[in-house]
């Protein structure tokens, strides 16, 4: 008997132009286009695995081996009928294949990063899921098909189901058919941006980004300026420093766009916060790292990001990041030694850090340890990857193999 | 021989709609009106004595005791110069007139607040300047008048020079001739509006605002839309929620314009952040005892406003203030007993701080001892005061009492 299954990984992508705001809360379809890019799945990624069998009498999901339920009207369901039509209109065309759309599936899905991290485990999710059920079905849909759907999954993972610098345009047709990501530029165009992920500690939970971007579209005057007047020129401006490899203005333009959305945040009614004084002061530290460089006839060297939350992405060329760490780490010592990826530093590791020459030392104070829980380097990375069969999360009986 | 010397106290005002922003640097004409709220001189004042005597070679100027520079073209050679403008058409009209207005003049001004507490201290100062040299000088001119001059010493000041509630209309001549303050509404129409001042420490030196409003006028984005279409609508909405006493509209629209205005700092590049994790969980706690009001079919009842710093300001009407009071105190322990002007809580105190019924006490955790500096507890009060002669700063010398 025939085995139906198929496993894929797909990566993490952090915004440089954000998202916030759905025009259409069902389709999640947004209020302005937004711009990311895909980090590697050597270091963050999420894995699924999707097996087909008309033994299977219901669609089942597990994550992390725990099972979760599908709701009829949920967005897991959405994606899951959405691939299966997909793999009717295969059927339909060529009726050798197997009825594999009319069979139950079974999915089991993990992160290898900890939820702890803070790290939105939505937008790889989603598109693991796509990608293997797409694998499964042998589709012949393109990443900016896959997108359509793994959109409606998380509005932000149809932007995972590319590699390098993926925009997601938001389109204007009711039924969401032209909202989708497309690729700006592939990762082997500019490979050299890496990235620093600060995990921040914080007390306390904040708002959830589905609530909160509806409050903002609700509340908001100065969110609708935003969406008219601002996104589509930063959509331009970026994506042609992308193409040029033009950091500086990369640099500006994100850090420029990260600001606006947490102060269209702080327009909301009630305000939202989702930065708190250790967010403020890695960004108080990568100005100065900036302003030591421009004023000395240098360029940008570093730019911060922040989503709906405390933790800082740092994107910088890769022959910044040593400086970068060593200042973050001076500020923010860690409890545990830093893991360092690319070997920057040798066998004598990174230590207590260090300042730039002619950086001002009293930007900020130094920190308890912990108050940066985490340090995770990465890169710029790939597009979703088809694994082979022994990487498969499901075991013979059609169970996850981690079943918890 | 005669003494001709006169001496003024002037109150502190706080915005609820904020300032931010100069059309002009020179005569400091701003790009959007605001309106204040006038605190009670009975607890936070600046008290200057001003004479004038043929014998003072130079104007000089003492604060708080230690002697200031005088800069030919500062801003306070500027108050002081317009202000011997108006004393020599007095003395044109009326040949009998002293000629005061080719004396030099001493000043002596003070305080009753330290430096310290974070409250600016500059709006009040010019307008006790300027309210002090009229009575010197006995101008026939008008608040309104007064405030064309104490608006170029600094840009509040200029609604420092009514009690009760007070706008600055930017106007658009652009010799500054309609930028002035108006009456709302007296203190005695709404006496019942108080005020919580929270004190907050803060680490690192905040941006000027001086500085800091130019930048954002410069760099946001978001700044034109709020300037053009938010205040406008605001500054009539809430000149209507005063004259009908009506706390709920004040109280929204005071918190969202508070909140925008940090969101326009937000906003500017490189941003600046005036709010820090204490100022944010002061507005999560007002947010909470708001939302237990008004789900219990109640009306907003207190009111988050903050300037260009950390420190809250929390208006509410009387009645409310023991809660509010009793809240900050739990979540933020004061090292010294709570000075209770208006001895809402009698001989017992207010104790270690109490929560409202139905108040979800998780929305924050307690901060150590001295987050909160100082609690300052007043009410809108009434203008400028000309004082009775035994209250002059300055001494039969012409120097300060007080010289350090």
């Amino acid at each position: 008997m025939s085995v139906y299954q198929a496993t894929a990984s797909a990566p993490v992508n952090i915004a440089c132009i954000k998202y916030w705001g759905k025009r259409d809360t069902k389709l999640i379809l947004p209020t302005n286009s937004s711009l990311s890019v895909t980090l590697d799945q050597d270091h963050l990624r999420s894995t699924t695995t999707s097996r087909a069998d008309p033994s299977f009498k219901t669609d089942r999901l597990w994550l992390n081996g725990k099972e979760e339920e599908i709701k009829d009207v949920g967005r897991l369901s959405t994606c899951i009928k959405e691939m299966k039509r997909l793999r009717r209109e295969v059927e339909d065309k060529n009726p050798n294949e197997p009825k594999l759309s009319t069979y139950g599936v079974h999915i089991a899905s993990k992160n290898n990063f900890p939820t702890a991290a803070g790290l939105a485990s939505s937008a790889s999710g989603f598109a693991a899921l796509v990608s293997s059920l797409a694998a499964l079905y042998k589709l012949p849909a393109t990443p900016s098909e896959l997108s359509l759907i793994s959109r409606q999954g998380s509005g932000s993972a149809c932007r995972s189901l590319f590699g390098g610098y993926v925009a997601w345009e938001m389109g204007s047709a009711s039924d969401g058919s032209d909202s989708l990501a497309i690729e700006v530029a592939p990762q082997s165009h500019w490979p050299d941006i890496h990235a620093l992920i600060c995990v921040v500690s914080d007390d306390k939970k904040g708002t959830s980004s589905t609530s909160g971007m509806q409050r903002t579209v609700e509340t908001s005057p100065l969110l609708q300026h935003r969406i008219k007047h601002v996104v589509p020129e930063r959509m331009e401006a970026i994506k042609k420093a992308i193409l040029a490899r033009d950091f500086d203005s990369f640099a500006r333009i994100t850090m420029q766009d990260s600001n606006q959305f947490h102060a269209v945040c702080l327009d909301t009614d009630p305000p939202i916060f989702y930065m708190n004084d250790v967010s403020r002061t890695i960004i108080a530290i990568i100005t100065e790292y900036n302003r030591v460089s421009v004023e000395n006839g240098g360029k940008l060297k570093a730019a911060y990001t922040y989503d709906a939350g405390p933790n800082a992405v740092i994107y910088a060329p890769k022959e910044n990041l040593k400086e970068i760490i060593s200042l973050i780490i001076k500020y923010f010592p860690q409890a545990d030694a830093f893991k360092d990826p690319f070997n920057l530093f040798g066998a004598q590791g990174v230590g207590s850090g260090a300042i730039v020459p002619g950086f001002n030392e009293a930007v900020a104070k130094q920190f308890p340890v912990g108050s940066v829980k985490n340090l995770i380097h990465t890169r710029v990375g790939d597009g979703p990857r088809v694994l082979p069969a022994e990487e498969a999360l499901l075991a013979s009986s059609g169970l996850p193999k981690d079943l918890a």
